[in-house]
């Protein structure tokens, strides 16, 4: 069987990164999330989420894309190429989503960012785990990021990209109702994936 | 009169830092540098020049138009609007010459993203200090940093990208024997200035 390259997405607090963990696990994957997962990539990751570094909007878009090809290079290509699976907590639509629809860098641009730094790869199956921003809030902790620290109407563009995404790539978008409690979101994610990839 | 915004671009030990350091002085313009000149981008130089550091080629190249959107937005753009000249030591060009030319990425998409990155913003003017290989390597100091670790081909790949790009856009290009002294450098450069943007 053919390895699969699966990626998590959503707003903030949604359950994403528990449900990649988890999956993960079960699929005996590599585990990586963006940005980050490369000692590179690890570096910008502190430079992009710290709140007291007036990162330029266009910069923060190339860094984002500047960690997925080192994590592309060094992690998920070679395993994919190996036969393994990798499951990530955020990627390419991310950049998408938060410098794209929220931040209103060019949707196209952005685009052309990511595919530059994957060379054309792509995630097969794409696992949004959606919640209202009021919920999403309401679950967030005391120490918000810089990303967290955007207001309400950003998180609100955030999650109408997302939809957006998975409304016109329904053939590798998957939609979670992320409002349900943990193990409800585990079981239909695991199905998800299942009648998706045929993955038990 | 309008600021202008100059660019000096050229192999290790060209002697372009030196000229550019010389002519912001003598036009009072604000000077900087690439990678770097932000505090940004001065943490990207360092991941960027760190020989033990190994950054993906997409990676640098997206390090390298990362740095300089950040550069224009905080410094280059401004300094302009406010009618101050700028003079930059290496700018789009250096990613087309070593990220294209030398380490093989297609020129258009190193130009895409250098264009994304300062939003079309060129120089007025970009200066060649061209120096063949064999010089460099003679002049070079004895802490190579990871780019002057190439081998000679790579630097040659440099050089005869330089030598295009001033051949193909003679317009804005002017390129400066490099093998000269420092005083005919300079007088050089500065008539190279003078005839092309009327500046004393």
């Amino acid at each position: 069987m053919e390895a699969k390259f699966i990626a998590f997405e959503g707003g903030d607090a949604s359950g994403k990164t528990t449900q990649a963990e988890r999956v993960s696990q079960k699929l005996n994957a590599v585990f990586t999330r963006e940005p980050g997962g490369t000692s590179v990539g690890e570096s910008l990751r502190s430079i992009l989420l710290d709140p007291k570094e007036p990162v330029a909007l266009r910069a923060e878009a190339l860094l984002m894309a500047a960690s997925r090809a080192q994590l592309v290079q060094d992690v998920i290509q070679p395993t994919l190429a190996e036969g393994q699976h990798v499951v990530t907590d955020r990627f390419l639509a991310s950049s998408l989503a938060y410098q794209g629809y929220a931040s209103g860098l060019e949707i196209d641009q952005v685009l052309y960012l990511s595919l530059f730094a994957t060379d054309n790869l792509t995630p097969d199956l794409t696992i949004l785990i959606d919640l209202p921003v009021e919920e999403s809030m309401k679950r967030r902790g005391n120490t918000p990021d810089r990303f967290e620290q955007e207001n309400i109407d950003f998180h609100q563009r955030v999650r109408n990209g997302y939809l957006k995404m998975a409304e016109t790539q329904s053939d590798t978008w998957i939609v979670i109702d992320g409002t349900k409690n943990q193990e409800t979101v585990a079981t239909n994610v695991d199905q998800a994936i299942l009648s998706s990839l045929q993955l038990a």
